[in-house]
Order: structure tokens, then C-alpha cells, then sequence
């Protein structure tokens, strides 16, 4: 197999607040060896997304948390270097979910075989991968926009609200982000394609954006919660739609916000503009897989849509690089480049 | 035509809080005649319903506010007593929105004649009219309830929770209750057939409304909002639908309640139980009346689905009437008597 140590990054407390370094721990082990049916998968690039926030808790969300010891989860576009499968060849690319670590077995379950002819294999855990997909199917099953409609997108330089503009604006929509600094909101605008994008850190964050948005808002995709969402709140139009996709802004609170108690607020707005609200999960729309990649793929190879990848090198780099992550350190989809790219 | 005054109660001021009887006018005027192309209602039913405490406040809620010195709007049934209209003749029965006054004009607009033979007259103002209405289309196009699934309707004995959980029996659902007081929980289970109501007024509430729904709750009908709806929120099951239809507990109220304030922990259940809340209004689905009048019209001609009526003599009763409903005093539809029936 190989001498090198196989290097796991494993949840060493469950954070109060904000994660720190010492939540974490570098583990060493061998490498292990693959039994009949099962293949070894040596990690290229390991994807951070701020959905590893709520695994490091003690309370399920989507679903069971990471145990204190275990190897922190995490999707992965790996190299094939041994194998017992027959499916499965050494020096295949495959994306999965392998986890903060060097290496690790699979039988295959959950695995998918890359092509690197097709596109960069790093995209499998980004444009073309579980946030491209979060992206494309909250738009088409919630936010369903129709051509000269206002989309507004939170997080709008990240990897999600980066397809999820693209996508509006191929559609025909008018389409206004909200990112955290001057850079991001002219990535957004220039390199993207958004219509504006607002700065919510300015001061006059609600005004620049009430303004940008003047026939109101129809579809309000949700990444972040907080100022940002109350400042979108008054905007929403009659029959908009709301996919709520993540609450970033949120996911280090220990406890609730001061008051008033703004839920009867949100609820006669519901009430009285028809709104929908709605969350969602990728995995709840596993069954659109291939056509996200048909359709989001195509775009990508025919040039309408682009992208932005914030690559450290280093797995011990994960966890400050996710702690970093969640206080909108990151520009563009992050990701850890644990080997060298044989590909690239 | 007639020699009685036109009795008409106006808006007299907008209610700080709760209604007083002075927010209201009772006037007197002369009995309009019919010009060319119009006819003459002659009010039997007044409906009474909670939307009313919106229209009574300056800003736009659905529809645009009553004006000081308005008549107050609301659904009658009425009978003509002349006719300058070709398609209205003098006994017919009508059902409008000819507002909170003893006689009225029309030019047939939002007119619909009722066939006395076929139901009773009042019913056009509750199973077979805008309550019951609300009831079917918000079951129908956002809470979609499937044959074993829990549905748990607030203000359960009104005229709206009423329809909504009889039509979830029909559809084979598991069906709680919500109501204030142990004469109006007897009713809606021995009456109306539910399988368990709960009384919000008891000391255990949330732990009995727990109890009643072992395998959590499917569909929410709200009705209320304040602490009702906090004792469902965490019973909500995966994939769950609310379809926002009332939320009378904070039609008097003046401010948002006290902290914390709960937005984001709503905003978290909707995202990783990924529930959809939609708000409506009746007029949404104007389309669907025929498909509600045959459907639930059928039922209740099959003995499938029953009603109760609150029925007060008197048009000079519906200020404090409509102030006894928001809080919770009326028992069934409650229907102002302004005319002796006289299919009755």
C-alpha cells in the first residue's frame, strides 16, 4: 500500500460557540489495507462547508452528530491506490464521503467515478458537486423563479449563492447578492454576473438594499439568517418564495437573541404576502443528480456559468480553515488540497 | 321599496389594542333605491369573522383598511327586495359582501344567488362559504394531508378549524384539536368527530397536546399563533406543512411580544426538518370554488361533515359581537341575525 502514515483529523470536544483549534486532533495510524470488495482511496481534496458546524454538536440536525474521537465527516474527491473491487481501478478519481483524513476504505457505497476529461475533478466538490446541487435544486423545487423576477442571494460569493445567482440570471431574472466586503460584491457583480451585490457590513446596508431591489423581492435564497435576513424580511413580495438552505449567521450562537420576540412578525408576513418558506437538504432531491449534472455541467462547459475556489494545502489546515469558514474568511468555494492534483 | 331607515354601523375610530364599542357608529339613512342595472339587498346574515380587526387598523394587511366613517365591511346573505337587474328578481337569495348595514345596493358583482332547497341560507356564510372555503383550499393546496398522517387544526370548534379537521377525517388523517375551553374540546370530538382536542386554556397544554400526538404532527393548520403555536413548533415532523391561515392571538396586540425572540429558532426547525409554512387567503383559489361547493357541499348533504352556528339577533350587536369573537367568546360560526329568515 504505502509507508507514509495515515494522518486523521478527529473531533476532540464539542465547541461552545465559536470551534477553536482544541477541538480538533491530529491523529496517526496506519494505513489500512483493503479487504476483498473494498478499494483504498487516498483524500486530493477535501471539501469545508458550514454544514460540519452542526455535526460538531451534541444535538442531531439533519443527522446524527460526529462522536467525540471519530474522524470530523466531510466530502471528498479521493485517487484510487489499491483495490479489491471490480469496479473500482487503481488511479480512479472518485468523489465521496470519506472525511478529514489521508486515506480510507470503501466498499463503493455512496461513491461516484469522476472523469477529469469532463471537468477539473476539484469542481466535484463544488460547482458540480453537493453546493452546486444545493444551488440548483433549492431554485427548482422552492424558489422557482420566472424570467423578470428579483432573486436576492445571501452569501452570494460562496459556493452555493455563487450558482444560485448564475442559475437566476441564465433564467431571466434580476438578480442582487449580499456578500461581506467590497471584493467579494465586485466578484459578485463582475465576474458573476449579479446585477448588484451589497455590501452587508456597510452601514447603510437595508437602505443600499431596499434600493437595489425596487420592484421588490420574489425569491430570497437563504444561506445566512440574521441582519441580513431581517433586513431582507420587509422586501419580500407578495408569493415569494424562501428556501432556506442554511442560517450561517447562527451556527456558533449559544444561546437565542435578545428581544422583542420577532416570530409573530415573520408569521403575519407569511400570512398576509402568502409567503412560502421552506427548508431543504441536497439528499432530499437525490433523485436529481444527473440532471444537475446534465444541465449545471453543460452551462459550466458552454461557458455560462463560472467559478471560484479558495484552496489551503494542508490537512492540518482543516480546522482553522473551517473556524475561518464560518466567520466569512473564505472567498470562493473552500476547499483543503490534502495531496498534490495528479490532474491538474 | 320601504319605509324602515337604513341602519348602518361605520367605522368610528381605529382601536388601540382590543376594539372598544365607541370604535364603532350605529347610523341611520334612507333606503337607497335602485338605479338601471341594479337591485336592492335586503340583509338577513351578517358574518362575523376575525380578518375584520385588520380592516379596522390604518395599514394594509390583505386589503386595503376600512376609512373612518366607512360602513365595516363583511359577508351577508341577503334577500332582493327590488330589481332593476335582469338576472336578480325580487325573493331572490343572495350571497355578497354587502357589509355591516340593514340594506344595500348592487350591480351584481361578487353577487352568487343560493338555492334555499339545497342548503340553509346561513351556510353561505360558513361550511359552504368563505370559512369553509379557507378550509378546503388551505388543506387542499398547502397542507396536502395523506391518509395516516397527523393534522392538528387550531381553533378547532370556529368556522374554519372546524371544516378543516372534519375534512381530514374524510381523508383518513389522525386529527387533534386546538380549543379554549372543555365545552368546545366535548364538542369537536363527540360532535365533529375528531380524534383527541386539547384544551389551551389547561395548566399541561404542551405536554397533553404532546401526548395526543404520538407520531408527531404532519399538518398544522394555524389559525392562532402566540403560545398555541409554540407548544406545536417542536411536535412538527419532518417534511411537515403549516399553512398560515389566521393568527388571532396578536390581532390586538400593539407590540411585538417580549424576548428572547425566537426567529432564528423557527428558521432552524423550518431548515433541518425542512418544513414548509405558506400563508394564503381565500381568494387565492377563487378558481376552486365550484370544485369546494360540489366536494364539500356533498358531504355535508351526505351527513359526512356537520356544522354549528352562534347566531345573535340584531345588527346593532355586532360591535360587541365581533369584540367577544377575537376573544374567543363565540361557540361555532358566529352569525349576526339582522332579518328574520324567511326560508328559516
Amino acid at each position: 500500500m504505502t509507508d507514509s502514515p495515515n494522518r486523521r483529523i478527529v473531533l476532540a470536544a464539542r465547541p461552545a460557540g465559536a470551534p477553536k483549534p482544541s477541538d480538533f486532533d491530529l491523529t496517526e495510524g496506519p494505513v489500512p489495507a483493503p479487504a476483498e470488495g473494498e478499494f483504498l482511496c487516498r483524500t486530493i481534496y477535501l471539501s469545508l462547508d458550514p454544514y460540519m458546524r452542526g455535526r460538531m454538536n451534541a444535538e442531531r440536525s439533519y443527522a446524527d452528530p460526529v462522536a467525540i474521537g471519530e474522524v470530523m465527516e466531510g466530502g471528498t474527491v479521493s485517487t484510487v491506490t489499491a483495490s479489491r473491487h471490480p469496479d473500482f481501478a487503481v488511479g480512479d478519481m472518485v468523489v465521496g464521503r470519506t472525511g478529514w483524513q489521508d486515506f480510507a476504505l470503501s466498499d463503493g457505497a455512496g461513491m461516484r467515478k469522476l472523469d477529469p476529461a469532463l471537468a477539473p475533478i476539484s469542481t466535484a466538490l463544488g460547482v458540480l458537486g453537493m453546493p452546486g446541487m444545493t444551488a440548483y435544486t433549492g431554485l427548482r423545487n422552492i424558489g422557482k423563479p420566472r424570467a423578470g423576477e428579483t432573486v436576492v442571494v445571501a452569501a452570494a460569493s460562496g459556493a452555493v449563492g455563487a450558482v444560485v445567482g448564475q442559475i437566476a440570471k441564465i433564467e431571466g431574472c434580476r438578480v442582487v447578492g449580499i456578500a461581506g466586503g467590497g471584493d467579494k460584491c465586485a466578484y459578485v457583480v463582475d465576474d458573476l454576473g449579479f446585477d448588484a451585490c451589497v455590501n452587508h457590513g456597510q452601514d447603510d446596508f437595508t437602505a443600499t438594499l431596499a434600493a437595489a431591489c425596487p420592484d421588490g423581492i420574489d425569491v430570497y435564497f437563504e444561506n445566512v439568517g440574521g441582519g441580513v435576513f431581517e433586513a431582507v424580511l420587509p422586501l419580500l413580495n407578495p408569493f415569494s418564495r424562501v428556501p432556506v438552505c442554511g442560517l450561517i449567521a447562527h451556527y456558533n450562537a449559544t444561546e437565542l437573541p435578545a428581544g422583542p420576540n420577532r416570530l409573530p412578525q415573520l408569521m403575519f408576513l407569511i400570512l398576509t404576502r402568502r409567503i412560502t418558506f421552506r427548508g431543504f437538504i441536497v439528499t432530499d432531491y437525490a433523485d436529481q443528480l444527473q440532471e444537475f449534472l446534465d444541465r449545471v455541467g453543460g452551462w459550466l462547459r458552454a461557458g455560462q456559468l463560472t467559478y471560484r475556489e479558495d484552496i489551503v494545502d494542508g490537512l492540518e489546515k482543516a480546522p482553522e480553515s473551517l473556524i475561518g469558514l464560518l466567520e466569512g474568511r473564505n472567498f470562493g468555494k473552500l476547499l483543503i488540497r490534502v495531496a498534490p492534483d495528479p490532474t491538474g
